[in-house]
């Protein structure tokens, strides 16, 4: 198995060595993404999987037993950021088709049917909107909401989806009836660093904490730096600044809290004019806040706007906060997360439940459909990096993890 | 006069009227600001004075009375940053040449030499470096230095100055021998609003606070918002905020001691990667700081350096410090600076004493001559905007200052 998922990891890299110092780049629907998707359909065909296209570009890879039983849902996706790494979501569509391997390989006969799913444009890195094609399966893609948004060359989500082949006006059919699949598992690298600085082989996520993302904009008034004194300025950077410090303390005080788990970071962070003679006269804070607990994320919003209503009257500036993400935080399947952590277990893994804090195209199939997560580690945690790194025996062991658990859901 | 103030004022802008919604460019050696001195020399000339130009650019209109007489120089500069205003080097070159008008209408007959300077290329907008004329007539000027430095488009100063007709190589003949001139005044803008703030008609500028300049450059580590917890980031910018105000709360200290005056602004802050899901791996702030007192500038570095090793301690980070501009403040002759107070009240102005937190052209003549400045109200302290103005009783109240004080030194 070591040596199938070396070769196959290559092959859904389209790459025969995976140290490349500039990473993988495959946008969502490029022709990069499309020559990923035929190297999945290539083995999966090997497997002898049925496969096929659905009308989102996602890629199907069935393993039917029969017409009328229930389907397993596995998969990942196979598109990358710019110069990322060769396991976010690689991992998971490889150790999917290499758990369905070892079915096929222990001569089992599944009573549920098995369809592998590669979902198209799972990464924001090409359209600021990610996982497009999970969206679509799962009847949460909005068409006219996102037809006019483009990549930095100017070609739109539509015009891209046609120039792969796909037909805009029925992209939305490839939306799945709750009755055509059963249960969804995806397995993903952990992109942290908990399971490897605590020593952990397998994660099971009992929920993804989607973001809030707020835009703060503090507007002062620009001026000489030179000629405006001390006690005569509106520099909005002094303001602002502070709340960078807040956001983070409030976060760090929260987590003392007994079982809650919150990050917020200032992450970006705009001034105006930026020029080494003037006052700031506008900074831009954008602040990305995450908890799988909706509660505590709503209560850090109320705590900045009550903070920057103070900066307002103290600091004779402007501040206005604008919500640009308010995402809905998901709850994985509970009985899913125990017999999947139940499973690790009986395979001798160090297993531990945790949190996803980033987004998975499983956040999307939870909303239809009983779903579960499995992490492994990421060496470092580094990712959306050529240094992206699992080790092949991180793979071995999900892989493990998924096969036991398909045999015990299809065997039986 | 009132009315040749607001004609010439016009003329010297190379317009019809000082209302004008994008302001004026004219940057160092480019057409527009040759045709700026275009202008300057037509009313020279209307005023009988000779008229040339220097090996650097420098207009010259000289009310030659005695080939070995001492001159007295005047002026300030025409250039412009990008939409600046009307007012900033041209209310100097205007009053200037009104004084040498009100002189010539009151029919005096001087016994020195008055030399009128338009200067080439004050502002450091296009090359970011300023003043450049009158560093090559106070022999300040280290051509080699700056020959390859060019502006947006890639044009080098030496293409520029010799794209106006310019040559290179004869440069810093522009330095004229401290026998040449016998002493130096400008008037300027103030381009602060102490005066309107205050009241006050007239400033009598003691010294030029020039600039320390540095880069603080912080490194952490980048790294995904929603996967990497709070207590285990290496965020660079909640490391280097509190710099930002520690800088503005030094400044405001020192402020409250007898006879210091110290401004001092983080202006420029750059963070990476900049993205929403990013936290920020590294962060550069550009920190100005401004004194007439260079101990006091010295003083506020010192602190910030500690600052800053507190911060790599406290924080796990890496802050490089870097000094990029760290000019000794200019001190004004103090006897120019006592009589023309005192022209200046028996005109019966408001005068006041004070710092400039900008440079001007007189900061390089004051290394070779004795120099005074004279600063006329800016409307609300604004300035390199087009909104930038000084009314017209202000320019003449600044021209009866400069005739004044020209009368009581080439007369009796």
């Amino acid at each position: 198995m070591i040596n199938w998922l070396e070769e196959k990891l290559c092959a859904l890299n389209v790459t025969s060595s995976m140290n490349q110092s500039e990473g993988f780049t495959r946008l969502g629907y490029s022709d990069e993404e499309k020559q990923a998707h035929t190297q999945f359909i290539n083995i999966a065909n090997e497997l002898g999987l049925h496969t096929f296209e659905d009308e989102a570009g996602n890629q199907w890879a069935v393993w039917k037993v029969e017409e009328n039983a229930p389907t397993i849902g596995l998969g990942s996706h196979l598109d990358t950021v710019y110069s990322g790494g060769g396991y976010d979501g690689v991992a998971g569509v490889l150790c999917a088709l290499a758990a369905v391997k070892t079915l096929k390989d222990k001569q089992i006969t599944p009573k549920k049917n098995i369809a592998v799913i590669c979902f198209a444009s799972e990464e924001s890195a090409r359209f600021s909107v990610s996982t497009l094609g999970s969206k679509a399966v799962s009847g949460e893609l909005n068409k006219e909401a996102i037809k006019t948004i483009s990549d930095q060359d100017g070609t739109t989500i539509k015009q891209a989806m046609e120039q792969v082949g796909l037909n805009w006006e029925k992209v939305q059919q490839a939306e799945r009836a709750e009755s055509d699949l059963e249960q969804f598992l995806e397995l993903h690298i952990e992109q942290g660093k908990i399971l490897e600085d605590q020593g952990f082989d397998i994660g099971i996520v009992h929920g993804i904490a989607r973001p809030i993302r707020l835009s703060v904009r503090c507007e002062g008034m620009a001026n000489h730096t030179g000629t405006t004194p001390m006690n005569n300025r509106q520099d909005a950077l002094v303001a602002i600044a502070p709340l960078i410090n807040f956001v983070e303390q409030e976060a760090l005080k929260m987590n003392e809290r007994e079982g809650a788990s919150i990050v917020a970071t200032a992450s970006v962070a705009t001034v105006k004019p930026n020029a080494m003679n003037m006052i700031p006269g506008e900074v831009e804070l954008g602040i990305d806040i995450r908890s799988t607990d909706n509660n505590l994320k709503q209560e850090l919003y109320a705590s900045i706007y009550t903070f920057c209503e103070s900066v307002e009257k103290d600091r004779n500036v402007k501040v206005m906060i604008t919500m640009l993400v308010n995402d809905a935080s998901v709850e994985l399947d509970k009985e899913m997360q125990g017999k999947l952590f139940a499973v690790s277990k009986s395979l001798g893994y160090k297993t531990i439940s945790m949190d996803s804090g980033a987004g998975h195209d499983v956040m999307n199939m939870a909303l239809k459909w009983p779903s579960g997560l499995i992490f492994i580690p990421s060496h470092k945690g580094i990712s959306h990096h050529p240094d992206e790194f699992t080790e092949i025996k991180d793979l071995a062991n999900g892989t493990k993890v998924i096969a036991a658990y398909l045999e015990s859901e299809v065997v039986g």
